[in-house]
């Protein structure tokens, strides 16, 4: 089955190569075709879902599946048309392969120009959602990338119906093996030791997913393991905006990944009663509070178990400090670097806060559930990374390209210049 | 132990932070203390150079070591004096860290930067050469990161020496904590372990130390595990542009990781004498030639045991192709993604090599020994990579940055966004 399985990977890197060949114009098209497959064939994959719907709701009734779940499950002709707007935007977006990054002129006719191009394969791992599939499908044609798709086993039959569509879509012009579909959990170990043949995993899905995942492969993975998002008050915030952001951070989401975790009071606020005014609202709302040392000590809260925790839940950690640098330190001893903010009207903390704290996102009064690909502007967004490798934060289609570089010479040998008879000019032109 | 190194690269991490949030002019000023001091402790450093090189000549007296990497060991005042240049010359690069890549209006008083940051903690690997302190130092002082270090064990008292000299340099103004030297395999078998305390290992040495590190080791490796580098004889090629580019990128540096391992002929050039003219003049600069299947039976040669072979000496594979696109076959079967270089007077030829061929570095009339970072105009080179992640290709002072998102908000929640109060403008401002 490795054997298979690894075919398989360099079959979708030879498609990937040849749709990284074609013209923009090409590659729009085929992009407009699996739009347009989806609205087609939309019976076929709307059964699909029925079929797995149906189960899925024998096992909620057994009480084996939430109905949150469930709910994800479903695809309907409205969610269709949705999905096929996504793909069109994608294929409206600016062409992101064979962009110039720098070009410089090394010697007399000699150009060297650095672009981006097509990671490879990357394999996507996602749970249940099957609408994650032509946007992801989508990004990673509009990129030149072959694909592996593994998505949960709920959701198998509408996944292979819609992967079965775009196949059929890109065909005419190139071969359907761009797209690679997975549907054991077994081929998904196996695919994850293939370290010389995919590029990148992009899971998409629970922390416990990514984080086994990370923990089990030796390549890249983009992906957060953990979201401990603090938000820090400082003795120059305005209390109702902190208390606004505190709430939003917290309730707005409270089991995504940019959801608020920890709370840092500077002591001031403990002292003139801002802290109570933000901590009732939190307490009104049915958010469970937890305290630090210093919280349990000055506000009588029950002690967290774990500074370092990630509730994805109406609850949340409270912690005192005594000065911004406590609060950086804190955060850099139990936060995670995903998504750290700060509420003050001192433009000298703020400015501290967003230079010294060392994470992927830091907002200075602004909610930390902006944190996210489309907030932040990047289209479609390919997952959030807490890596300090590649790409950070949220990541837009950015995160599936690399860089190559092309040289344009005339003749030339390294031999001439170490022979002193050339010299390099190394002149920046872009 | 474990605990201990642990700490060590939480220390160095600490330092870093705090290297970070110094101003440029600081950091520059270190740099430059760190030259002066390497001149001022001259006889400190070159005394214990004296005992390494003592015990290296006796090895190499007793046949255990190589007058090659005896060489390599050596320093002098003149060597010292050309690493303080070095230093002195990233001091006056531009500054590296909080370049602003990005900024954007997300909505009316909320403005998103994207900027580089420091990785945080690299660990650094490198075989004999001392050479290699100062400089990787300088960089990593240079973008804000702290650095563990692995000297080869025959350079050990050079490089604590040199380290020590660094150290103080910087440890008026910063912990010396910035710069910790491991010494022992053992210990670099526990650090390739610490992924969650390394963001990034850099080994530079022979790629048997590269492949023995990347196997070993969940964090990213910066580095080439193979460089087989061929060089494409189009059909349209001028003969003596093609022969002189042919010989540099054998002869130059046979054992660099950019050298060309395999000759690609066109037919034609079989069939006109070309071929011959190439052949002969790598005969008669001793380099032995292995043939692939058709060169074997067309030219007579001795078959190649393995296309994909790096020879790293005065050895090729020589192989006939049909056409262009065989040429680009053969480079990404048998190939590393190294660099490659096609030989032609066909703009159209060109284009499509420079188009198709999916390496990091792919050239037109040029040697491929080119590749490189002091060549490529990048200043301190950091290292080659193949991955095809964070970096590729030669790599400068950005293989040791990263980014991050910094929003400017004035009180803004994600509830207003999706209550419909308020709007995303997505203006890009830079």
């Amino acid at each position: 089955m490795a054997n298979a399985l690894r075919q398989q990977a360099e079959a979708a890197r030879a498609a990937g190569r040849k749709l990284a060949s074609l013209s923009t114009g090409e590659r729009v098209e085929l992009l407009r075709a699996m739009g347009e497959a989806l609205m087609r064939e939309k019976d076929a994959i709307l059964k699909a879902n029925e079929a797995d719907l149906r189960d899925a709701r024998e096992a909620e009734a057994r009480g084996e599946m939430s109905s949150a779940l469930v709910a994800r499950l479903v695809l309907d002709e409205k969610k269709l048309a949705t999905l096929k707007d996504g793909i069109d935007a994608i294929a409206a977006q600016e062409e992101p392969l064979g962009k110039v990054l720098s070009e410089l002129e090394m010697a007399e006719g000699m150009i060297l120009r650095k672009e981006t191009a097509p990671i490879g394969v990357i394999l996507i791992i996602f749970e249940s959602r099957p609408d994650a599939v032509p946007q992801i499908a989508s990004l990673a044609l509009r990129s030149g990338n072959g694909l592996l798709l593994k998505g949960g086993s709920e959701a198998a039959r509408t996944v292979r119906a819609i992967v079965d569509v775009l196949k059929s879509a890109i065909e005419p012009k190139i071969s359907g093996d761009l797209f690679a579909l997975v549907e054991t959990r077994e081929e998904v170990r196996e695919l994850l030791a293939l370290d010389d043949v995919i590029d990148l995993v992009i899971p998409r899905g629970s922390n416990a997913l990514v984080r086994s995942i990370m923990s089990s492969t030796r390549i890249p993975v983009l992906g957060h393991a953990d979201g401990i998002c603090h938000v820090y008050v400082d003795e120059e915030a305005e209390l109702e905006k902190a208390r606004a952001i505190v709430l939003d951070a917290k309730l707005d989401y409270p089991a995504a990944c940019n959801a608020m975790e920890t709370l840092l009071l500077h002591r001031s606020l403990v002292r003139d009663g801002r802290a109570l005014t933000i901590l009732d609202a939190l307490k009104a709302a049915n958010v469970r509070l937890y305290g630090g040392p210093n919280a349990v000590e000055s506000l009588g809260l029950e002690p967290a178990a774990d500074l370092h925790h990630e509730y994805g839940d109406l609850a949340a950690t409270v912690e005192i400090v005594d000065s911004l640098d406590e609060a950086i330190d804190h955060i850099h001893r139990y936060g995670s670097a995903h998504t750290d903010a700060i509420i003050t009207e001192s433009k000298e903390n703020a400015a501290r806060f967003l230079r010294d704290v060392d994470s992927a996102c830091v907002f200075h009064n602004a909610s930390t559930r902006f944190a996210d690909g489309y907030r932040f502007g990047l289209g479609a967004e390919v997952g959030i990374s807490t890596s300090r490798i590649h790409a950070r934060g949220p990541v837009g289609v950015e995160g599936l390209l690399t860089t190559r570089f092309k040289l344009e010479g005339s003749g030339d040998l390294v031999g001439s210049f170490s022979r002193g008879e050339r010299s390099y000019t190394h002149k920046r032109l872009l």
